[in-house]
């Protein structure tokens, strides 16, 4: 970082000036394990000779992930998309129908349900939580419904009591995407415990680091074991398969980068907690801009992003700040934009009337966070944006006679 | 290792006896990289923080790989199941056909076809070379076909030329599942390189040890193009999805693990060699068995196997001496068996008139091999053969007794 503070449009990096970031921004948590420990780790792994295949640190970790989320079950895989396509495929039990899904979420998921033989089928969510919208489920539900998959987002868990009533009264499984959910709570009872499964990631973005990997909790034995045979080819014993499968398996690499870094978990989230706060307050000033607000009904939650809204009638679009940013060395991202039914591969299963959804994908920015982003990166931003206020209409102008962006 | 000859038959493992090794003899490659040199690439990861995502080891193990198999292309995967789903879907072109493959081959490829929304289509195997006979190819063709499958296999690579005829006779796409094909040859041009493209495996227990990982080797621009984008969600560009993808990737560390362990390649398939001479002269006064032979054409082959033929008159069944040999610490195991068509979850497109692969899916135990074999695990389980072949009828007669496998 430079202590460049911008003084005209020239010193834009977007416009040819000095990036304000000598090393980039990013918008993931890339939370650090315990380097020597997970060395530790590795070097126990080379002499053993036993990289994969549900070895040891792999059931350690599947232990240690089932007590955090107080369930009965963790069953790790290779990554997360991989565990809720076998998760969905199993609960989908032979069945070739629709996962009812949010439309304001991550743009892969449709996808998954595609290669778990299953078409999405879009809900609206709800403007305060960004979660499914329960009425929208009830009227999606239909006799082709093979599964209802809650996102659970990083201001607030679903609205888990009503989807569970749902859930029940149609007789449909009910599954979460849990991945922004790890370290969070709904009426103080761990995330991961609800619903019939959820599912985690242990990606390098994520607050617990594995690199790569997923996981799948779950109280359902039957589930589970299925699940754990999915994941190595559907092998029953040692040379027989009894079930669709495939190679989805965690191994004791991955399982060591998390176990290295899974006691760090408190601490990521003070931390967490520490910059939303410092964004908060560092952009108080900034007439118009807004911050996603943590829902506060009591949940545990961890704020893993720092959201920033960005009203219709601020000096720049939020489009252009975000290209101003990332030319800045700011990894800024238009947050779940475009909507996944607006995406441009849409499976079949688009929806209209997702307004909610179409109007908040209008609305934030994913702005940076992680270990990398303290107070100075916070401040230094702020500074930014102060600057972007000032002078929006002349960086708009230049912005669009540049053909950067509108 | 003990030095514990079998004098009687209490000594066997399976009735009670001392194993004979201590640790196990695996029938993987479990090849082991340069520790330093991985942990010093390990280290380069933490300080840059660039962990997946297409990382700079990746783009390094590519080039490395592509100039190997003398291809213009080579797209890493988590792992080869994973290539090969994605291979088959893109190839597929949107439609849901039919997959040509031999029966005589590991038992999850017909899954890999399924996740990829096609149909397994099984073909009988040469008696010699193990791998697809093109007659049977002919035969199964037919409009609904979307890919021709051939798998190389530890003795021969497939019969490349005849295949590509007949697929370009008929138009369907031909690839090739080449795990068992890494550092081998055809007609001196480098195993990779044939058909549209080729799958690899980093697979501990493979020649090339990435822990986990796969790879596709093209010299298809725009496939490599479409692998490349399924790989990472279908994304094209920063925030859109232009096609069907998932997370496939293969992140730095087993890049890391690859790269650390390639320039050994040509010495473990050395090796390899040497244990497969020293097995046929260690057993060569064993009555009856004999070694499936390496197909001596002037290709280069790694001798990743050594697999044993146990005739039908001989005193114990190749199942009996499978478990006879798990029981002392060997993990042999019966080759490719029960053959693919005959396994409990056999999609549809079971055929019958199978005949070479059944016959061939009776005959072999795929033997110890790996670093952790060598002359002296060798001689050991030759002298435990000669006393099966001893007290043949003895053993075979307690075995039925005692219930554990005719």
């Amino acid at each position: 970082m430079t202590d460049l503070a911008k003084r005209q449009l020239d010193d834009l990096a977007a416009f040819g000036g000095r990036p304000m970031f000598d090393s980039v921004l990013p918008i993931g948590q890339l939370a650090m394990p315990d380097v020597e420990r997970f060395f530790g780790y590795a070097r126990d792994i080379y002499e053993n000779r036993r990289l994969t295949n549900n070895g040891p640190l792999v059931q350690e970790l599947e232990r240690r992930l089932a007590a955090m989320h107080e369930v009965d079950h963790c069953v790790t895989f290779a990554n997360a998309s991989l565990a809720l396509v076998v998760l969905l495929h199993l609960i989908a039990d032979g069945r070739r129908g629709e996962v009812i899904m949010p439309a304001f979420t991550y743009v892969g998921l449709p996808h998954l349900a595609q290669w778990a033989g299953q078409f999405p089928r879009f809900c609206d969510v709800d403007a305060a939580t960004h979660t499914l919208d329960p009425a929208a489920v009830c009227a999606a539900i239909n006799s082709r419904t093979t599964a209802i998959l809650g996102v659970h987002q990083v201001n607030s868990p679903c609205d888990i009591a009503a989807l569970s009533d749902i859930a029940a009264e149609h007789g449909v499984p009910l599954i979460f995407d849990a991945v922004h959910g790890i370290g969070c709570t709904r009426g103080g009872k761990a995330i991961g415990g609800f619903g019939r499964a959820e599912v985690f990631s242990l990606h390098a973005t994520k607050l617990l680091n594995g690199f790569e990997g997923g996981y799948v909790t779950t109280d359902d034995q039957l589930l589970a074991d299925a699940l754990r045979s999915a994941r190595n080819f559907g092998f029953a014993g040692e040379s027989d398969v009894a079930a669709l499968g495939l190679n989805a398996k965690l191994n004791e690499f991955h399982a060591a980068a998390a176990l290295a870094g899974i006691d760090r978990l408190p601490d990521i989230i003070a931390v967490n907690r520490g910059r939303v706060a410092a964004y908060e307050s560092a952009f108080a000033d900034l007439p118009g801009l807004g911050w996603m607000p943590y829902a506060d009904r009591g949940d545990t939650l961890n704020y893993e992003f720092a959201l920033l809204r960005v009203p219709p009638d601020w000096p720049l679009s939020r489009d252009q700040l975000v290209a101003l940013m990332r030319a800045e060395g700011a990894l800024a991202r238009a947050y779940y934009s475009p909507a996944v039914h607006q995406s441009m591969h849409c499976p079949p299963g688009a929806e209209t009337g997702l307004t909610v959804t179409e109007q908040l994908a209008r609305e934030f920015i994913q702005m940076p966070v992680g270990e990398l982003v303290g107070a100075a990166e916070v401040a230094c931003l702020a500074e930014f944006f102060r600057f972007c206020h000032a002078h929006g209409a002349a960086i708009s102008a230049r912005l669009t006679t540049d053909g950067v962006v509108r």
